[in-house]
């Protein structure tokens, strides 16, 4: 595995593979990788035949009172995983070498970002889609990976893709989940032991959402309020939000129909996760 | 000639070229073809191996009071002219096909775009950078040839390219006249035969501002006064800004020294114009 921070060499090594017709597989991460982030890397490693990863904790995507300085890193546990997959390229740029002084162009969705994060994270998205439009640029990728969890940030990656015509495939994997069926997360990283096991509430009122559809419910008002209770049952949580959207549009639906967003973010302490399911109802 | 709108077949196209480590040069215009534009075809023609151009009236860079309608298009002859100078592949799209309903993804740099024309068409250079990034990402060009008449433009370009990491250089040639040394823009040819006469005024401003740094004028305000009067002995003219600026950054400066921009916007009746010269001026 062929480690740089240095984007002339990183691009170098991709066009020398993309001329000679090789597929390129990225998985752009924050580091502090989990089961989820190698799910993504093993795929990858079957569909490509080049495989590169990047681990970058993007300041642009931090907002001032986030947890920017504290966000977990072990870059020496995440270089042995990702070589141990067969990882062929680890693109570990710096801060100072991605935004420059003077470092002044964003890119930015203006539509699917306004909605569920995008509210309680007014900036958070610009910064994915600049620092994501920017790897792309140096990797040059075929197709890209993505998590399910982040599914608002796949939905606008695809957008962006689209609208600006970038070259490359996104995929989207499912959410890998820990014992307790917590989503894997770096961020789960802070929480101590009673808040870990209060954080298991969130796919506990994913779950009783899916329950409730299952049974008949179409009402997402309804939907939303049982989840909120069962999160409520937890002391020291607050909930960012508990929304059922069309999972395309991310717009607000009256009548649960067709294909089907469940999203959440709540705080277990100090600590936001975020956690969703896909269904597709009948219409 | 090839001649298409589609996305795709000029991808494919400039792909396979791009395979086969042919130097790609583009020249993206508005079309309305005159012999500014021209100049960068030829130049392209010589330095690469396959050349692109594209004509798209872009609306995403026209104000809403701005003339997008009745912008000069005549694809018959700018067809034929790019033919001639030996253009390889002509991209001409529709603005359904650039923005299809529900496009919401934006590039936008924040720094340079706030200066001289900036500061009169707000949104101009979003749209630009937007369909540049585009462009860029659809024909995945080598080199990207602008004129220097569009100086911001220009230095607006090569700050995203930087700045997102764009694999593309950036070649800035110098400014075509006319035999009344009015910079060649596709806009002259709004202009009457008493406006055409007037729109002199422009260049002979400039020549004023040349003059007076060759006699050891150094005072940014007095030479731009100077500039002004030019103008002013003309009716019907309306200045937006005449600035005398760094030429990298833009910033105002408070004396002549370096490499200086100066730079003017004009309105010759209903049609407005732009012209600069860059100097280099010895410390």
């Amino acid at each position: 595995m062929i480690i740089t921070g240095n984007i002339k060499k990183a691009r170098q090594i991709c066009k020398r593979h993309r001329k000679k017709s090789k597929r390129i597989g990225f998985i752009p991460t924050m580091g502090a990788l989990h089961e989820g982030h190698m799910s993504l890397v093993n795929k990858a490693r079957k569909e490509c035949d080049f495989v590169v990863a990047s681990i970058f904790v993007n300041p642009l995507q931090f907002g001032p009172a986030e947890d920017l300085t504290r966000y977990p890193r072990d870059f020496g546990k995440d270089e042995k995983r990702l070589k141990t997959a067969g990882v062929d390229l680890l693109f570990y740029p710096k801060a100072s070498v991605m935004y420059p002084a003077g470092f002044s162009t964003y890119v930015q969705e203006a539509s699917l970002s306004k909605e569920l994060c995008g509210k309680y994270r007014p900036n958070h998205f610009k910064g994915v889609c600049t620092v994501l439009a920017k790897l792309f640029n140096i990797i040059g990728p075929d197709i890209a990976y993505f998590g399910q969890k982040d599914h608002q940030q796949s939905q606008i990656v695809k957008k962006i893709i689209s609208d600006l015509n970038y070259d490359i495939k996104i995929k989207v994997l499912p959410i890998v989940r820990e014992k307790g069926r917590l989503a894997m997360s770096s961020r789960n990283a802070y929480l101590s032991v009673p808040e870990r096991a209060k954080s298991t509430c969130l796919y506990e009122a994913l779950c009783l959402a899916s329950e409730l559809i299952k049974k008949g419910e179409r009402n997402p008002q309804k939907i939303s309020a049982g989840m909120r209770k069962v999160v409520k049952t937890k002391k020291n949580t607050k909930i960012d939000y508990i929304e059922i959207v069309d999972a395309k549009t991310l717009n607000k639906i009256n009548k649960i129909s067709g294909k089907v967003l469940i999203a959440m973010a709540v705080y277990i302490g100090k600590t936001r996760l975020i956690d969703n399911i896909i269904l597709n109802v009948k219409k």
